[in-house]
């Protein structure tokens, strides 16, 4: 794990770093309470499909942690996204995302699209199992098992098979996903999880339907699930949901 | 509005009352924090069936809306239940509502029971309505929308006619309840609502199905609404469920 570039800003500072994982070297970012030290509770955030590991919602996230819970976060570009791709690539996919919620949405295309990547959830899991042992080797992170993950669409689709072979992995937030034809495997990977979960879904998200949103939620194996349902489009999770996600990683994660 | 008994403990006073309504004493109780002056939000509690105004359940949440947040919280006896009815007939009806949970649940009997108070809802209402009233006169809670209603199961059934009427409730909390043949008033009064709902579900409610629950959140006419769902029977909602609740009030109505 080499760090490249520091900044502390509001308390919170925010590590960049470069982590060489099967060949790849895998970009990612590490946000911790300013002057931190010692082991402290740990999230891993996936970021979604076209975005990248220092989008709005992931930074955002990441310094709440820090700010309201002393926790650490880290953050990596997915295959095929952020810093590991051009600007004129991502911009396409961010274009090609766009369009295909827009057809979706007018029901004139399938919802699902095959990744540009192949193999990339597999990919993806490796790469956060290598880039956590790296981070837990780190005095602000520490060796423990008071990790949690939170990924919502592409991060659920890349989450659930990372959290579902990764026993560190305490507790998870997952969404926006939901069980798809030609992703058997995910839905296998669903039910091997036990750990506490919580799942948020968009009733009125125009690239899946309500049964298969509720259909994952059911192939979760947890015992402690929990599903939160809110009106609207793929892209429009009310900013509530943002406290619930903070009370959860408390509960289950506990103080710093 | 007849103060009868007042009790204070850990910070939170306790008050007695009668109103007379339409004929009938209703009793009740007015929570808030020791010594407070002047207005507050004010929460109004609808318990469950065969419940009271003091059960276990609206105690605690009572008592948490005056420690953690300064609110003020009312709870009356339903039309049939508590101090209105003789402790011979409350048992009886407590002792019907484990027997009807226990053959829905083996999938002996159909879940709804028809009320043994004939019109009890609309009584329900007016006697909120009254409540209300009542209770807006007095310093501690004082004249104002910042009025949320909390009722789950039977709470729902006689809540969603009541917050349908009432345009002083600015939010509400409902769940444990669901669209039934012949309560077709009751998903119309749901329509009518448009305030913050949250809707809280148990996945595996021995006493109505999962389309039924999903049905009563589709059919409220609210735009901000959000629905919990959690595995496990019509009594086990999670306790982590009350945190939620919290915020969303602190969301909705502000501080004390």
């Amino acid at each position: 794990m080499q760090f490249l570039a520091e900044n502390t800003a509001d308390g919170v500072t925010r590590r960049e770093f470069r982590l060489e994982v099967g060949g790849d070297s895998v970009p990612g970012c590490l946000w911790h309470p300013q002057g931190a030290v010692g082991p402290r509770p740990l999230i891993l955030l996936g970021h979604g499909g076209s975005q990248h590991k220092k989008a709005a919602n992931i930074t955002a996230a990441a310094i709440s942690h820090a700010q309201e819970l002393g926790y650490a976060t880290l953050a990596i570009d997915a295959p095929g996204h952020g810093d590991r791709v051009s600007r004129e690539q991502a911009k396409a996919d961010q274009d090609a995302a766009r369009e295909a919620g827009r057809r979706a949405q007018q029901g004139q295309a399938p919802p699902a699209r095959p990744s540009r990547i192949p193999g990339a959830a597999a990919k993806a899991v490796a790469e956060w199992r290598a880039v956590l042992d790296a981070a837990q080797q780190l005095d602000v992170v520490g060796r423990h098992d008071r990790v949690g993950y939170w990924g919502v669409s592409m991060g659920t689709r890349f989450g659930v098979p990372f959290v579902a072979q990764e026993p560190r992995i305490a507790c998870a937030i997952f969404g926006l996903f939901g069980v798809f034809p030609g992703l058997e495997d995910h839905r296998l990977a669903a039910e091997q999880i036990k750990i506490p979960l919580m799942f948020v879904f968009q009733w009125e998200d125009e690239l899946m339907s309500r049964d298969q949103g509720l259909a994952l939620f059911n192939a979760f194996g947890s015992t402690d699930k929990t599903m939160h349902i809110n009106p609207g489009g793929h892209v429009g999770v009310p900013a509530h949901e943002r406290d619930s996600w903070l009370a959860f990683w408390k509960r289950h994660l506990g103080e710093a």
